[in-house]
């Protein structure tokens, strides 16, 4: 008689799990992602004593972000850019942070077919976004299989998001440089730069800068220096770039890759690379603590009978939200 | 013997209290606001009833939020924007959010020294930032004030901040528009916009547009709407103005203005107003919630014994943020 679940590791199943993640074996690996998405309490234990595991054997990679709009071309971009760096001896490991991903059920095939080149290499790992519900919950789960791929060998880690709602921001919270994909103008029209994007982007890219499109691409280009020139660097060290490619020929990919490398290398001899590690980790901490306040919050019966009442009465400024607090946190006996 | 400290308002005090306010009684809408501010469980208690009971007489205000660096001549800005606007018949509030006033005690002497004009205006009330410690406590306590202001009739509320840290999203949080004040650059040096300002802004003014510095500010103003044209608006409705206006000599106040009003009416015609508010309604609760677990977590002795190393541990990467959310829980044992 098997006192557990056949389904849950033990401890000696996690320290195998451990030692084959770092053995870089695909199947032990993708075992170890599957435990970490995985919504069983259980599970999620067992991937909190992996993941402190890994610790020791993460943080070496480079952890950089990608985003941008629908059509911007960003699955052909990762699947030129991931080739160019396994060409250069990287392995390179691609996730994805899409909350809206449960639609879709996150299909790998999906991933596959959009990354057909990269798919076929053994020196890269694709993996699609996680399929859990809330964007903290998605976020949580991609930057833990960051750790794994880390700990698995994988020193180039790419995070695509789709830059709905504050997905970029969780991406920009993970990675050490955050990269925005744009498009030349279509006609004089140039594409704006989503606000919120100016915060986070350490660099942008115009892609589809070949054939008809080249002046167009850079044109837009020298529009958005222009444009960020006017912006208070976030680091007096790195003004952003912007840079122009073709993801389709392969022009300035490699362009683009050296710009990645030189703000890794003067965010590291600057420190501020290990201080913006240090602060997303406790920052992330503390997000998790948040999402644990309100998990427990919408999984108490009596609160969640109320609490649409209590916020549409907040909302319509029927209620002053401290004496709602004072409701939700009586509901809960804290 | 009296059963309570004389200091705690009683329902009765509270009615009187809510009366006063509502009468635009100077003297007890001070001591509503001191109520507001106090760190005392029970006036913490007292006050929720207040804010609760004059919630129906709130809401009517125009709420402009106003940032700008030292030196840029907030006070002097406010100072002739608000006697403008008792001129044109309305009754003004200036309140603040300033995390850092602790330290210089939130000095009213030092804000009736910078506003000589609008301290001396019967129809204007002038009120320092409260001198709580947290960002999220101060923010707090402006918002509660500002409502309490609204009920006692004050129909424009101008909150001010020195923009340092998070400050600005705060005020941003609590107000229908918010404004950046900025200087012409000095020579051929443009004044840097703040990335986060960007994100935030819904007008950009630059002051000293007088005498010598006129042509300059025009320029800075060009330079400033070319660049936010790269910009995606935030609303569809509503493009960013960039004036030039002089707090010395009042040249640009009116049209500034007039842009505030243009503002607040095409907001409230698209609805876009009722569903900021209700938005920034629900996020003050559920920020009042973290607070509150954060106020939980830093008043548990056996926490805040250990919290310094858990955090400087997970800071190092040698401790997993999901591990130690789990020691913060079980020592919380919720």
């Amino acid at each position: 008689m098997n006192p557990r679940p056949a389904l849950v590791p033990s401890v000696s199943d996690i320290d195998r799990l451990v030692a084959g993640v770092r053995a870089g074996e695909r199947a032990l690996l993708a075992r170890a992602i599957t435990l970490a998405e995985s919504k069983r309490a259980d599970h999620q234990q067992a991937a909190r004593t992996l993941v402190q595991k890994l610790l020791p054997a993460t943080g070496k990679a480079m952890r950089v972000g990608i985003t941008g709009a629908p059509g911007v071309g960003k699955s052909t971009t990762i699947d030129a850019l991931g080739s160019h760096l396994t060409g250069l001896g990287h392995r390179v490991a691609v996730l994805a942070v899409d909350p809206s991903s449960a639609r879709t059920g996150g299909s790998i095939l999906g991933d596959k077919t959009r990354m057909a080149q990269l798919s076929a290499d053994p020196n890269a790992f694709i993996r699609p976004s996680p399929s859990a519900g809330t964007l903290g919950g998605v976020a949580a789960k991609t930057r833990e299989t960051m750790l794994i791929c880390e700990a698995a060998g994988y020193d180039v880690i790419l995070v695509e998001t789709v830059g709905i709602g504050q997905s970029e921001t969780a991406v920009a919270d993970m990675t050490d440089m955050f990269l925005a994909l744009m498009l030349p103008g279509a006609g004089d029209e140039l594409q704006g730069i989503k606000k919120g994007l100016v915060e986070l982007a350490d660099m942008i890219a115009v892609n589809k800068a070949d054939g008809d499109n080249l002046a167009r691409a850079r044109a837009a280009a020298a529009e958005y220096r222009a444009a960020l020139h006017i912006l208070s660097p976030r680091s007096p060290n790195w003004q952003v770039p912007v840079v122009t490619y073709s993801a389709y020929t392969g022009d300035g990919l490699a362009a683009l890759w050296t710009k990645v490398v030189e703000h890794r290398d003067t965010m590291t001899k600057t420190g501020e690379l290990a201080a913006r590690r240090r602060d997303q980790q406790v920052k992330w901490m503390w997000s998790m603590v948040e999402d644990r306040v309100h998990g427990r919050i919408a999984s108490d019966p009596t609160l969640t009978a109320k609490l649409p009442q209590i916020e549409a009465e907040v909302a319509d400024g029927r209620l002053s939200p401290a004496v709602a607090v004072d409701q939700i946190f009586a509901a809960l006996k804290w």
